[in-house]
């Protein structure tokens, strides 16, 4: 079924000289099927068809919209275990386990999206009426509402080939907010980003969307950096490393207009373990931390990559905990061959500076201290795959490193109902450096609902203002119109007096 | 009473040996007092010291920081004629009527900013409880809010010594959403910045917030790099000009941990005649529009700038009544002499390239035809001051001008109920191209209300997504947090359980 075309609108395109394949990092062998790189002229007929479908897309109702959300969702579903397999070959994560799992996830994103769409509230409707009796000038009537930002630019992940690609969170909340999507596959899985494509353009279709409301294009950097400099393309959506989301952000920032860009990087994670909840059940916690780093082969955004705690007893009852699940661990495949160099060179980096307390396997757990932590920056980048660095202190100088901290995506507090009543002085701080912090559990395992937020300051996102995960992510891809004394006939619905849409709005300061 | 003096929080500082006075538009000539530029090490001392004072100040109770922006506005208001004069005597503004309307509205706006902290519902307060039974895997309590972004780097315009500068917009917003600020004074205007920053240091104590909360520093362009640059500073909030902001915004995005930046930038601000409204009354608008071009000497940000209308007989009509009202208009002394000698070549550059209707007065209307205007790309450049252009042609070549114009700030259609009934095209084009779309009005007077949105897309600010006047600028300065299974007693107020702040929070994803 699949052609290695790129999808520009509906038509399939492939008029470039540059082909790739997908690899299975399982056997290191060629996948069937020859994908065809974008060119950088495919790349602005999709960003082109975009912008001509924007003013029907955006002008499509809640409900056609939402409909066409869950249609998505549908035929997802309906690939069957083609799609399964086919990204499992790609990627190596079980069919069966994560790869349902994920599926479910991403057709439940799409049905959130549909819900928050159905409702409309999320466009901050607000009215302030007109007082023409006001002196020394009139009141006019003033009402304003968030619009779709324009044609959006997505960039899948490779580590989530569904719930973070093709048709994952930052599709769905583009679509969702009325912005049409050019979503670059990502070159790690191509053939299961063909099939979700397939699946969005078979929904687009029997729900009566616009053509250009969907593009997919395959490339590397070059297609990539076309696409965010294209001056259709409004924002740019991005799930990745650092050094890819940077090189985007600075491209999205040096155009002539530049543009919004989410670029969700990754980070550390931070664990802090208070002593009172080590004493209280190390070993549990050590077995919860060991699942937590390897699950995924570690190759989780909110993998815990620094484990912090106080140089005492229980610690170490945590530590050979920890290191007992993990030496028991099976090894697993990672996503890519470049994934895989890149944890190696990364492992061997740590233990040449830190001490590796873990046997020879895959999984490792590395060990220092708070003063060589602190003077050895390196220690704090990130080893995206299943490993840790456990740093023990004094209180003070595990205060001291959470000062330090950059932005990261999570900071995870273990503690007693006590340690944590006598943790305000360490909340005060996490809540300045990541987007999430969690009591007692573990980083990994992202909730999709309202309050989630999957983001945080820099270098974990490019815009702290953001989330990438839960409904609040709706809110990256629109930007607020108001309406001046316009008639009321002219109005969006979100907007007119009889509130059409039955809509919670702030009129004249008050919510209704 | 002036010192010329930098302020480090309440600390009076002027270790540098750069100095300038103000200079009276008028006369030319200097104006008492000789103030000194803050060197890069004062500009980094209030920065440290904004970020000391911001776990005190975002962690101040509603009631508190609503009654220091109160008592700002008190302090203003005590400030008295000495305000008045001194912001007279450095802009050229009348102080019993401008002037004294911007205190007005500047101490409003503070106040307004008191309210919605009080009422507290800005925070957009999200909670998703716990569901332990949910399989396969139990669902966790998740809540989110807004908290402050963090120390905010002020930049005054010069057009508003009160509204938009130093105790203006941008730092109300910043101040009311839990955001220390560091303002750098308009240059234009030094004797009016150090007053109303006294104001702002006495409520400070008065009210007893911590020390940094308000800086002040004097400077010119390396003064200002160095606090965009300033690692402890994390938004930007501007008005100016487009070379100026785009340089924040360059700075900003180079920096290792890039920031957001709300440069509004000003605009051409664009207005559609619609031929059944010039056939009904075209002297009328040609005598408001006349108003709306010389309303504080041009040098409004919302001044219309590009008049489009067909070529008429009522078009006639309208420059008629547009060109005498303007000739009969009194020239007035701009800002600075900078702004003057800017208008000087705008007007100039514009006569060499359209026809000037009106005399050799200060204020101008030029026109031109749609083919020449889309063919030259100077055309649609600001030329801050009392100057419009009209361009005439036919509903196509108008809707081709509004398909191709930049981002503005604002877009007026004058028409009757018929115009407007058939100009959903217009609409439609100009929803996607400005910040705000007035109907039968005109852009300048922004009214300071919830649902404002002075903003659009670039060029007319570097952000898209956020407004400058109006409640919903508090936005800009805050990023959402996110708390999971956190005890309900370590919670922000706003995420409680019991609601203790009475807030409007999406509980579950309904709106309680």
């Amino acid at each position: 079924m699949l052609t290695g075309h790129n999808f520009i609108g509906a038509r399939e395109s492939a008029v470039g000289t540059k082909t790739f394949t997908g690899v299975n990092p399982t056997s290191g062998e060629d996948l069937p099927t020859t994908f065809t790189e974008a060119t950088v002229g495919e790349v602005a007929e999709a960003s082109a068809l975009a912008t001509q479908a924007f003013d029907a897309y955006r002008d499509t109702r809640p409900e056609q919209r939402a409909t066409f959300l869950e249609t998505i969702a549908d035929e997802i579903l309906a690939l069957g275990d083609e799609l399964l397999e086919r990204a499992s070959d790609e990627t190596a994560l079980p069919a069966s386990t994560r790869l349902t799992g994920e599926r479910g996830r991403t057709c439940n994103q799409l049905k959130l999206f549909a819900a928050v769409v159905r409702d409309g509230s999320w466009v901050d409707a607000r009215i302030d009426h007109a007082n023409p009796d006001r002196t020394p000038f009139p009141k006019p009537d003033v009402r304003s509402c968030l619009n779709a930002i324009g044609p959006v630019a997505v960039f899948g992940a490779s580590n989530f080939p569904l719930a973070f690609s093709t048709a994952g969170g930052d599709t769905a909340s583009a679509l969702a907010a009325g912005c049409p999507v050019v979503c670059k596959a990502h070159p790690a899985h191509p053939g299961a980003s063909e099939l979700v494509s397939r699946a969005i353009l078979a929904a687009a279709k029997k729900t009566g969307m616009p053509d250009g409301v969907y593009s997919m294009i395959h490339g590397g950097n070059d297609a990539g950096l076309a696409l965010v400099n294209d001056p259709h393309i409004k924002a740019v959506g991005f799930t990745g490393s650092l050094g890819g989301g940077r090189a985007i952000y600075n491209a999205a920032a040096a155009r002539p207009e530049p543009i919004p860009v989410y670029a969700e990087m990754g980070s550390i994670n931070p664990v802090f373990m208070l002593p009172g909840a080590l004493a209280e059940r190390a070993d549990t916690i050590g077995a919860g931390l060991a699942d937590s780093i390897t699950l995924g082969v570690g190759q989780f955004c909110t993998n815990p990559g620094l484990i912090l705690a106080e140089a005492d007893e229980a610690t170490q009852t945590l530590v050979a905990s920890t290191v007992n699940a993990l030496n028991e661990s099976a090894d697993g495949t990672m996503l890519t061959a470049g994934i895989h160099a890149a944890y190696e060179a990364g492992v061997s980096a740590l233990a040449t500076k830190t001490e590796r307390l873990t046997e020879s396997g895959q999984a490792a757990l590395f060990q220092t201290d708070a003063p060589t932590f602190l003077s050895t920056p390196e220690l704090s980048h990130e080893v995206f795959g299943p490993s840790s660095l456990l740093v023990t202190g004094t209180r003070a100088e595990l205060l001291k490193i959470a000062e330090n901290l950059e932005g990261h995506l999570t900071a995870t507090i273990h503690g007693t109902e006590e340690d944590l009543a006598s943790a305000a002085d360490l909340i005060t701080i996490l809540e300045k450096k990541v987007g999430r912090i969690v009591a007692n559990g573990f980083p990994t395992g992202v909730e999709v609902c309202h309050a989630m937020v999957h983001g945080g300051p820099y270098p974990a996102t490019t815009d702290p203002r953001s989330t990438s995960v839960g409904t609040g992510a709706i809110l990256r891809f629109a930007r607020p119109v108001c309406y001046q004394n316009l008639p009321d006939a002219l109005l969006p619905p979100a907007l007119q007096e009889a509130n059409p849409e039955g809509l919670n709005r702030l009129v004249d300061g008050n919510r209704t």
